[in-house]
């Protein structure tokens, strides 16, 4: 009847979560625009400029750092990651939706925000592995890393995952087909909010 | 993985919204509980007491009234309505979810209430007819009423609209079917809501 604003949809959770998969499958079903982050990062074999990440050097990251552009930035294991205000707000404007996968200081960031065009968007949700041992089973999963650093991994996990309490929406992962139908009946439910209709 | 609360799902809308096929199917799927209301109107062909509304005596209910046993109570076109405490909060303490099909009255008094098992529990949810042109045909839609109960009808509907930007989410209706998809999505989605899960 009326259009709406759209949902900036904040999903955050620790490697192995599955919480990238969600997202990128909500954005492939073209259910949502994936904002894509910038980082300071070298490229993985396979990943492409643009469409993974926007690749940028050290320079270019602190140049529009200092400009103000950045909705949210974070500094993890000695590599910058951001996302451009330029990347959201139009298409929140437009009424389109946006999902952010995004680390734990991002996200308090994007919690922070005081832009009204944030405040009315946003919702966040922390995707939780089923458990210790399944995570562990996960993060080991490519049978190519020493212990060492799968127990790091597992040590980052677990220091990303003690922030759960501070979103407002918690997915425990369990199956690919049941998590997915969750994380899409949030997009669908939040499409509902009344703070985001035109007041007639 | 571990236990949380249930939700309390506040629904209201006009005749002609559909909101009570979507609470009554919501129960039918075991997915919720329906709250019965209590009644001093007298039954409708067809209606049984206890399982369409728990039907008082205008005695009865002012006992109850006077008693402090309703979290929420209306009077509408003379006769009056109400939900008992114990018809909810025993089933929200064991995680069970209620959906309560009431009057913009009595969700108004559900958002008012102030007991902490009752705003944790809390959502509301506005169901819209599609438009004015189709409220009209569902609310003559039996054929056999005359054009001043239609009338009367429509105008009651319009006033209770009016109330929907004070809800949390609105349900603007399509079809049967699009409709429950929506109504059962935000019934997952504040399944994930952190505030209702025990904090570990």
């Amino acid at each position: 009847m009326s259009a709406r604003t759209g949902i900036l949809l904040v999903v955050s959770g620790p490697s192995g979560s599955g919480k990238t998969t969600l997202c990128h499958r909500l954005a492939d079903e073209k259910a949502a625009h994936y904002s894509i982050s910038c980082t300071t990062r070298l490229p993985r074999p396979g990943e492409v400029n643009g469409e993974d990440y926007h690749f940028l050097t050290l320079e270019e990251f602190q140049e529009k750092l200092a400009a103000g552009a950045f909705l949210e930035h974070a500094l993890v294991h000695g590599n910058h990651y951001g996302t451009l205000r330029s990347e959201v707000l139009g298409h929140l404007a437009n009424g389109t939706d946006v999902v952010m996968d995004i680390d734990v200081q991002g996200a308090a960031q994007v919690r922070a925000c005081e832009d009204p065009a944030i405040v009315r968007a946003r919702v966040d949700l922390f995707v939780m592995p089923p458990s210790e041992h399944e995570l562990h089973a996960r993060l080991a999963g490519r049978g190519t890393d020493s212990e060492d650093t799968i127990a790091l991994r597992m040590q980052n996990a677990m220091e990303e995952m003690r922030h759960w309490p501070t979103y407002t929406y918690r997915l425990l992962s369990s199956t690919r087909e049941e998590d997915y139908m969750r994380f899409k009946a949030l997009l669908v439910a939040e499409q509902l909010r009344v703070s985001r209709l035109p007041i007639r």
